[in-house]
């Protein structure tokens, strides 16, 4: 097949809960400045407009905006200036009051999917809604692009969804809490990524924040996986504070082939019948 | 709960094709090797009885067993002599004459379980029918104990099922030819098994085997993963020749206990409604 290059960006940066004025402001900086170094397609954290760790559900709801809001209207208007596609996390408040920990996709033609996160991670049970619909596949200019957000990383079922439906590239807004692990081993949420592209021949773009929150703190273990579930970008060993961004060239044509050897295909030697 | 301390071994050894006799001493060995050292639990590798790079499908018929064959009796007795569990591989001929790529789980009331490989590898598919059930999970001495082979691994909806069924331990046999890899970069193979551990909070040991055989080289990755997905033992940086065994001590009340957060449980966290 031809190559088909596109050059994708992860910011990793340390957004601040309430303040949401500082946090557009810390996501349009580094978007300009990933675009600024050539990147086509550029992911943000999880709920990067408002922060991760809320007080309570009233705090989540004060801070929460529809996709019509200030901040998605702030980023569509970057990807037309700037012919990007942006994927970042946002706190999503419907006309109902529901929230939703949501992640959109935008481009120039503006907010083209917002994805409400599936599987909620601990105190998220308390203030999200969780969505019910599987992660979107939207045709840009640079691929066939999915979205999902964090834990529903570790769902393999949930990963397949979109790489059945014909993603090359999956972007992942992520918020990884740290948490002990074994010296000198690979975070397991970053191992999960890989194993979720290479069962799949899917290029995964993982983009995590850092900083310290309310008594959290993160793995900073942003990463861009290659269709074989190599890292091509990251995962950075140290989470200092400030916007670390990284980059990576993706051949999207080698997410079109899931074939592995002369007589395996990573998704036509799957036997649904028997999964149930 | 109160640890369920077990010690597991994968005996990672070289056979070679077409040396029924010498594949089964090996075997022996390594097994009595293994108990010797505390083991309780012996994995061996794939095909371990008959090698595995077969010059056609006539010569796997040759070197085929039934599960009443030499091999499987050889394996039961010295599983009641050292009141062990073996798990390993047999290339297995039923008596209509079809061939499965097979895994047998043995102890010391004999042979309780046969699996047969289900997702089967490049030129496998010239030679062995696919196993049609799903991996057996099997009550022992030692713990709740799953199997299954190789390519199965590399698929996520496979692992659920023992993992769903109250498997703590997933023994497999395995054969993992060697390919290009970044350098410094641990074996996709391996880091599939990591995740597949921690996203079922399951024990995963995978013997891997070792050796030169008909132009096919082995990444010789034998590991033993902890329910967060992290290795115990393995895998090994170099596979030389000789038998080489890891060993680990498991405490299957880890494997026992989904939960991951005061909220999350990684099987309750499943939203299987939304998988289909």
């Amino acid at each position: 097949m031809n190559p088909a290059l596109i050059q994708v960006a992860c910011c990793q940066l340390a957004p601040q809960v309430g303040e949401l004025k500082y946090n557009r402001e810390r996501a349009l900086q580094a978007i300009r400045s990933a675009a600024g170094q050539g990147a086509q397609v550029v992911v943000l954290p999880e709920l990067v407009q408002s922060g991760y760790v809320f007080a309570d559900r009233n705090e989540a709801l004060s801070l929460a905006e529809t996709p019509n809001g200030e901040t998605l209207r702030q980023w569509a208007a970057l990807a037309a200036e700037l012919d990007i596609v942006i994927v970042g996390g946002f706190c999503e408040r419907t006309e109902r009051d529901e929230l939703y920990n949501s992640a959109a996709l935008v481009d120039a033609d503006g907010v083209r999917a917002v994805y409400r996160k599936a599987h909620l991670w601990n105190d998220e049970k308390r203030i999200f809604s969780a969505g019910g619909q599987p992660p979107p596949v939207i045709d840009t200019r640079f691929g066939r692009i999915a979205v999902m957000i964090c834990y529903d990383l570790e769902f393999p079922e949930w990963v397949r969804l979109p790489a059945l439906a014909g993603a090359e590239l999956l972007c992942a807004p992520v918020n990884w809490p740290d948490g002990p692990r074994p010296l000198g081993e690979r975070p397991a949420e970053v191992v999960r990524v890989q194993a979720n592209a290479s069962v799949n021949r899917l290029y995964i773009a993982a983009c995590d924040r850092n900083g310290h929150e309310r008594e959290v703190d993160w793995v900073g273990g942003s990463v861009i996986v290659d269709a074989n579930g190599y890292p091509l970008a990251g995962p950075l060993h140290e989470a200092p504070a400030g916007t670390q961004i990284i980059h990576a060239r993706l051949d999207l044509s080698e997410a079109r082939d899931k074939r592995i050897s002369a007589l395996n295909d990573v998704h036509r030697d799957r036997q649904p019948v028997l999964y149930d």
